[in-house]
């Protein structure tokens, strides 16, 4: 019987092209964060059951792959629920995992510790263009440190990474979750209804005030609280210094010293910005996960809708492992994202290695064939990238293909060693 | 509830000390290979249950995490056997993805391809020192290529890279399951059982000849046969071209040019090797996989049991998926094992940046601050790493575990600028 020629439903192939893009963004990812001493660490790709149905994943716990259990303990006969049949299952990203590394090593690994993570992680998503059911993510996360150096460096990070990677005039935006929280106390939104006006919020940039408010007014809420919360972004918008705007408006909601500290981060990643860029802070920033716990930022691209990077202080998550509180920040960028952005623009691969084709002739006798091969060994020696294959019948269709691959240079060799 | 700090049984976590080896080891790989025009390619690590249990993987099938069907298609309560409860699953390893791949892709691809693959693969094997349930694999394959010299440059490429990590006098075995398919019909072992006659023949350099004969006699073959067999290892031990000696002795048996094919490679690697090492050919190699076909090949390290690198040659597997033959030859380095005999060796990366560290003291203010990471980030941006932090009470002991990680240069920040 022939055997199924497609990949699964949701998951795709890198061809050569995209993954010498995807091979080189990498690179540049890699050598840019350990410049910032970020050190990559690598998680296995599945995870216990229990730790990834723990709530810490939000809405992706319903879209995780689980495997099934093996032998005896897979009894699906007196199983009672799905949870029965499985033990573990794939990641749905890639903070779980670390946050469960951190606590299984903290004490090996220094303080404050930067790590590194580049890998795939699944979420049974709709198949849908553009969003595949395995995707890259890359993380950055600084644990251990409380100060806001942690949010600093990580833009700070970043942001150099896409000006590498060739990005200008990008926009960062950051937010503070406890300034979200004062807004809608200041605004008198009911407390158990907060996170349901902070993803209403969220999609202004979307469907604009009218929006908003209509969707507010649609989920129920009273019209004073609606009303307060729009006079107070009028007045923001309106202010000079919004943060500073906030910061008064807010007094008695708001943790003391918050303001200060979004004041502090957007004053030093503008003054040692290595790149083009604008920094805004942006009070209706949310970001979806719920573990986040102060400070937010997210990037965002002209003509690229979403976000190509975003990230956030959590500072409770691994407590949750090891019952004692551990201060964290994150920054992922969106790597899938990035790449596809890459390959639209037909990015081009600065100062790759020269790329030469040897082209020999069919039947070429051993001894000869020898020869150029060791021909091609000491090219490759130094540097030269040596493909050595058989000539075609239709050399000229074969050296177009080659060019196509990136090949820029041949050399033919015959059996007759008098038609070269 | 406190989370589960360790990773799922038989997985393991990879540390920074690690994981700077094994991204350093890519990255050899990746150069290496390229330079032969090796392409890398990618395929998703879930493959569909149908293609990974279609016999063509051996034991491994039987060490397949399966991943559950979701939704309503998860029918627990009327499945009659496991496999209705999964519709995919990890793969086992990378050649069956790449067949799949192949024939997917065939008509984009540039021919013969010479595809490079890294990335982890799972097994649900018992749990066991050094041995773990996930872990990298590293193939390149020539497909389309019916000429031996798809072979040389496998090996070529593969003793080349070994010599690049710092790896000599190492041994390629090769030898031709036609061969060994010869020798046990010349030896009139039953065509039935020659499978089981080559896994016994196998552990020839385990259990001596003496061992062979006893566990031959206990699964019940001829004397007859035995000796026969034996008697031809005798004479090829003492012969002085081995290849040329098993050439006249199976000549009725073999297919034409398998010995001739041999030599040619055989000659053809040690002329152009890049490297000292020592290519013999060994009729007793098997090879495991029951999806070789003609020429198959492993490498050995002296003191380092196993092989560090094994492959050959599957001409049938491809047509599985399509119906149309296609001819293809494989190398696959134990990536895992040859990061392990470099961690044992206190392997040190060659030629790494400079890692400077800056230390902080407590409570800087943030212009000075500020002033700090721009000096960082102009310091990054000519090459040097940079790790900025904040300076720990026990400044000798910080210094210390810095120094662990590699740093090797500091420059202390106070906040009485006097003091530095």
């Amino acid at each position: 019987m022939a055997l199924n020629k497609k990949p699964v439903t949701g998951m795709r192939e890198i061809l050569p092209a995209e993954m010498q893009i995807r091979d080189y963004v990498i690179g540049r990812i890699k050598e840019t964060y350990k410049g910032f001493g970020f050190t990559p660490i690598e998680t296995p790709c599945v995870e216990s059951i229990a730790n990834l149905c723990s709530k810490q994943g939000g809405e992706n716990e319903k879209l995780i792959f689980k495997i099934m259990k093996r032998g005896e303990k897979l009894n699906w006969k007196e199983a009672e629920n799905e949870n029965d049949l499985a033990d573990s299952g794939l990641r749905y990203d890639l903070t779980l995992p670390l946050s469960r590394f951190y606590s299984n090593h903290a004490a090996n690994l220094p303080k404050p510790f930067k790590a590194l993570q580049i890998g795939p992680v699944w979420r049974a998503e709709r198949p849908q263009k553009g969003r595949y059911r395995q995707f890259y993510q890359c993380d950055i996360d600084i644990l251990g440190d409380p100060t806001n150096m942690a949010e600093i460096e990580l833009i700070q990070a970043t942001t150099t990474l896409l000006g590498e990677l060739g990005f200008s005039g990008f926009t960062v935006r950051i937010n503070d979750r406890r300034i979200l929280k004062a807004m809608a106390q200041y605004s008198q939104f009911p407390e158990a209804r907060f996170e349901e006006v902070f993803v209403i919020l969220d999609k202004l940039d979307k469907i604009g005030t009218s929006g908003v408010i209509r969707e507010l007014k649609e989920a129920g809420f009273a019209d004073l609280a609606i009303e307060r919360c729009l006079q107070m972004f009028e007045e923001f918008n309106q202010s000079e210094d919004g943060i500073a705007y906030m910061g008064e408006k807010l007094s008695g909601f708001l943790e003391e010293g918050t303001t200060e500290n979004l004041q502090q981060i957007a004053e030093c990643v503008t003054q040692t910005a290595q790149t083009d860029f604008q920094l805004v802070f942006d009070p209706t920033l949310v970001r979806g996960m719920s573990y986040y716990t102060g400070t937010i930022f997210e990037i965002g691209m002209e003509g690229f809708g979403g976000s190509v990077a975003g990230g956030g202080r959590y500072d409770e998550m691994i407590g949750k492992f090891t019952g004692v509180q551990t201060c964290a920040c994150g920054f992922s960028i969106g790597f899938e994202r990035i790449v596809t952005i890459l390959m639209d623009q037909q990015f081009r691969i600065p100062s790759q290695a020269a790329k030469k084709a040897y082209l020999i002739e069919k039947g070429m006798c051993s001894e000869r064939l020898c020869e150029v091969m060791r021909e091609a060994q000491n090219e490759r020696s130094q540097g030269t990238q040596v493909l050595v294959t058989w000539m075609n019948k239709n050399k000229k269709f074969q050296k177009k293909q080659l060019e196509e691959e990136g090949y820029t240079e041949w050399k033919e060799f015959y059996i007759n060693p008098l038609r070269q």
